[in-house]
């Protein structure tokens, strides 16, 4: 397919991500370079690991996907490539993957040991643009994974746990905020999927989406559904609960951030009833 | 063509470009993606409008332009689909394409409803991923227009007014600033057709540009035409008057904004050299 | 090839780089348009001429690189195009190139005066959309440089003399740091090569590196080899001495900055061992 996303914690600034394209474009002159983001926290592996499952499904089969949040470069960490569901990736193996790795896909993994495919001399810094770089453009023009080297068992591999929604002592569907937008929507990883189960327990249920404080009745089927500056909650474009303020940032207005906890009750129509009181 | 530009409010730290731009790909992998810009202010509508024309006649004919500047996403706003002198519009009705729609080019316009080229699930709070970008990648593989959705009349889609150079009650030339660009240069709606028109009628005249207690005499060949960092006015790349000190940000020097007005008086030659005493 | 590169003081905000790629795609609908940056701090001709260095050379031969930073555009500065080891160059005669000029490598250049290549009308302010950007798209289809207009020599052209490092008085391998990239690395112009020619004179000699007060004791083989929040000192990606902090920014914890001094003594094996007393 000949098309490579980038995703670094590298910005815009300076030559990186240039110097990636040029290694790539030197290797496979027909590579289609696109960019996902260059601006995950530093060193954040799980905000990148989220990150890629949120974008990679909507490129072609055939897509490499390029990973280079890489704090541990030049140490001992390893150098791995992937084939996950007629996708690859490449990257290094300290949990970027981890999504990919601790789902319920077939995913074929090696260590990327072989040193012909590199942009010698390989720097002690940048291996994004003299290992990892290289060998995305070599597997964009179709060389198959085992020419990179060994096979590595998905056990051997760096799966970071990723936090989960899920039922806690209280009955709650409890999550927790994973990323934070641009616009200051505030995206869980609460799934739709498990608001419906949860109140398909109870007919007639509505959903009660507390955090920080805030107590949010029902999802909205729009931003602009909500009065004023209230804040919302709605199934946004992950197809996880999402809290929201119309034209606004919900991160700023309620003071929530990554890492804070979001549950969702049921609340039965009578108990409703009650609460409009 | 195979030439899609990207104009949104997006920023570029999150997964919504790229997933975009996977969806093109995914439906015309020859598509070749430019981005516009990704930092349009956050919901502005009518700078998204200004930008759009700025920048979309310097691409060849047969450019599709996605334009999702889109806070109405999953409410009563219809998506619609323009072509205008050879180009091609794709976005949400909301007007963002005043300045084509106000302007005297020949329009035709449709109703994006052809469900078969959305991307499914549509989400409630993503439609530049899952209608707007898969249409525009059929409309740059030559899909006629008239496959989108039913036409739509010119007078039914969304305009606001764009504010336009007049001359006001004192014979001036009255304007206002449309834009701050990132070097602070203070970019106003004046046109330079509209200062020659005004310096014609007073043989041997000088323009005189007044701006927040500011009055800069003559228009400048070049930003380091004026002394040191004294304010200069140029006519600048949008053909327009454009307040600016070299190498140096206007905006933060003449503490100027978006929206504030801008005036072009005509000084007669006498008239200036009495000034210059 | 097809490849062009971009390298600006831009941002991304405004129409600018949207413009500039539209009027490529106009002259080469095959063009490959590689964003390097469009963050050069504005007007910085230096910091610009030691990033094209840095990037350039991984592109493939016969790539086109685009260089606007353009503070006199309008004025009397003039166009260059150059011709240096396989790749081209394209921009104004103000200092950008002076790393290419300043080298040991052999470069042909010219004056652009072919206005019969430019869009027009030519701008007074935006000579990358109307000239620059035009003529990089010719030369990518093949034209050859000779058609841009005449030649200039060498010693004609503008080259700023850019800080190298050196032995100074007291023994000490002298230089500064060139510029701080986004994780707050701190890069020096003091090449690995100078380090390893000073270590040589000094049999089991150790470097020491000395910035701000800060006195770092030997090179890392990676950033997490420092303990905690030490700076350490590591040949960096551009093949360079570069303070850094494992996982925060050198930048923010040493206070030091661009043009700041940095220096590297060799400490003798025996000096070195009462040091660790």
């Amino acid at each position: 397919m000949d098309v490579i996303t980038l995703l670094t914690d590298f910005g815009t600034r300076d030559e990186y991500v240039g110097a990636m394209k040029g290694v790539m474009l030197s290797v496979n002159p027909a590579a289609k370079l696109v960019d996902i983001s260059h601006h995950v926290p530093a060193y954040d592996v799980r905000q990148t690991a989220a990150l890629l499952t949120a974008a990679y499904p909507y490129f072609p089969a055939g897509t490499v996907h390029l990973v280079v949040v890489d704090p541990g470069v030049g140490g001992r960490r390893s150098a791995i490539a992937l084939s996950c569901g007629r996708h690859f990736f490449v990257g290094p193996d300290n949990g970027v993957f981890s999504a990919l790795l601790g789902g319920g896909l077939s995913v074929d993994i090696v260590r990327i040991e072989n040193t012909a495919l590199f942009h010698m001399p390989v720097s002690r810094t940048f291996h994004g643009r003299d290992i990892f770089a290289p060998v995305a453009a070599h597997l964009s023009t179709g060389l198959a994974l085992s020419r990179l080297g060994p096979p590595l068992a998905r056990e051997e591999a760096v799966c970071l746990p990723m936090p989960a929604a899920h039922i806690d002592n209280d009955g709650l569907l409890a999550g927790e905020v994973i990323a934070v937008d641009h616009f200051g929507n505030l995206i869980t990883n609460i799934s739709g999927v498990q608001v419906n189960d949860l109140l398909g327990r109870t007919p007639g249920a509505a959903a009660i989406v507390e955090a920080g404080g805030h107590r949010i009745h029902g999802l909205s089927e729009s931003y602009q559904q909500a009065d004023g500056l209230q804040p919302l909650a709605i199934i946004g474009s992950r197809g996880t609960v999402e809290i929201a303020v119309n034209r606004r940032s919900a991160c700023h207005r309620l003071a929530l951030a990554v890492g804070d906890t979001v549950r969702v009750a049921a609340l039965a129509p009578s108990a409703g009833k009650g609460a409009q009181r």
